[in-house]
């Protein structure tokens, strides 16, 4: 069942919409919030490939596992708490989205 | 705090998604499956506004609350478990939009 | 006809995306570009709105104005030419949303 | 220059979108218009990525010519206005896609 991949892909944009929203006042030495604002659209087309079982929701969930495992690296670099969290939740959605396109 | 009703709409355009992708082999006697298209855009949109605590959270909550009410009437017309779970999400959607923009 | 329409909301989510990612590096004095962010998403649904005949279409498109009446304000107090071109945009959008809506 | 790409991605989304407004009314003998509903996100998708110049954006050019291939040949086997301008769309944005990520 891809609920648990759906609501993966669900909390990282959410996550990452708030790392976006905080990092546009914080200069980064890497890139984040870039990588949290790609990762908004991917995550969120991906939840809904799955929801309707798309022809391409292996293709998307492997685009996004890509998306996420770089924003984790990114956000994971710095030490506030909204990026600690957004890279947390891109782990579990890299993961999530490797076991669907599996 | 706002999680509930980013939940709750990332959940309602989760079940408007699968919706949407049964109907469209149904031959509807009303709206849906207009109204889970109407849905699912508003839905993700609602989310990540509240996400970033936008100046706008609140117009575009009662925005999704409209169209989460339309959707709740017409799905809830059909017997079919998907426009039953779809109607459901749809009216948690509503009352939890509701409170946020009140 | 509403193709003007979406095509304006179209290019300032193009617009938006682009002094988005460029001020991303620079240290703005105002809303800019978390304006960009919240115009991006709701121009790019007023657009698919316009296109499907959404009876939610006005009601869009008079929150996608109050959106890019915003960004212009933001975006134009700024001179570079990401920012320039994006106000303009915004502007235009602005006004072609106001009449659809009329 | 990706501007003509984008803009590509752009009608075809719209296109997508009356198509998939207007065969919600209409058995249809494939997969349209499912072909449309998976088109509208990734085309949005594409159309973003290339604005900010995402280091995906060859990743989702690429998916993006497969779908719209698919919905080209779907919504092509049909002989409604809104199905041969869909299709139409389809073709040019796949031309372009490929073009961008090669």
């Amino acid at each position: 069942m891809n609920r648990e991949c759906i609501e993966a892909c669900q909390k990282c944009a959410t996550e990452c919409e708030q790392c976006l929203d905080a990092m546009i006042d914080i200069d980064s030495n890497n890139d984040c919030p870039r990588c949290c604002r790609e990762c908004i659209d991917v995550c969120l087309l991906c939840a809904q490939a799955m929801a309707r079982d798309s022809r391409f929701a292996d293709a998307i969930c492997r685009l996004c596992a890509d998306v996420c495992q770089w924003c984790a690296e990114q956000c994971g670099a710095h030490q506030h708490d909204h990026c600690q969290r957004c890279a947390e939740s891109c782990r579990k959605c890299v993961e999530s989205c490797r076991a669907m396109a599996a």
